[in-house]
């Protein structure tokens, strides 16, 4: 089955290519964004700004072929893409929690972002904590590897 | 823009019916799912039963009409879809965390879940506690709010 998605609006960030794009969003809390919703769905954001935290929904628009497993930015060994949060996958949506700064209307002024300038919105849901902690979770396979430089030549 | 989503697999669970169905899956530790993934997407599940909890994206197929402001299960005062989780939402794109009991193949048993029976999958990621944890994270709104039965004719 298919389904067809609509852009919402659209995130900017200081991130202009893949290379300088932080790997998760909690690395770089300095990483400021800007997200723009398309000012027919402002009534949407109300009481937005209540949260601290919000997750964004985007589309990896520039990502590349996707391979169904692959090593990643954090691991030489190849992992299955849906046990990773790698961008080339079977429907290229990402997910980020950003935290929210600022709301000026249909803006919202984030920081902690890892996505790339300029990209499709499709979604924003408020990141709750009663909701969304799970005490008891392990990292998987992320345990204990470290943050490092994107591979290079590695999509 | 608009962009083209495929399912890629399906969510089962005891949740026949709206009515029935936990507002978070937090709540409901004792439910129980099955994900089948589409066998042509096994190899993308290679290392997932490192983690014990993965998110699900999928589509709310059974949501109702959209309105960008409206009182949500647990509270009464309207808030905008994107401050809450609202179902009936632009981009109809529902996400949950579950904790994964067990992988054989391309099915993943599962528990914690609030999805409705025979929702379309539309992608997997891992639950990363340390991407996905913010310590500092407030509840907005849904801060002391009790988990409650839906009101009544509630989409």
């Amino acid at each position: 089955m298919k389904f067809e998605i609509t852009q919402i609006g659209t995130i900017f960030s200081p991130y202009k290519t893949k290379d300088s794009c932080p790997i998760q969003g909690i690395a770089t809390p300095e990483g400021l964004g800007r997200v723009e919703v398309f000012p027919e769905y402002e009534e949407a954001l109300e009481t937005i700004e209540t949260f601290s935290h919000i997750i964004l929904f985007y589309i990896f628009d520039r990502a590349g072929e996707v391979i169904l497993s692959r090593p990643t930015f954090l691991d030489d060994i190849s992992h299955g893409v849906f046990a990773s949060r790698h961008p080339c996958r079977p429907n290229g949506i990402g997910m980020s929690i950003v935290k929210l700064e600022k709301r000026k209307r249909n803006i919202l002024e984030v920081s902690e972002i890892d996505v790339l300038d300029n990209t499709p919105l499709i979604d924003i849901k408020p990141y709750v904590p009663r909701f969304d902690y799970r005490k008891n979770a392990n990292n998987g396979w992320v345990e204990g590897k470290d943050i490092r430089e994107k591979p290079m030549n590695r999509e």
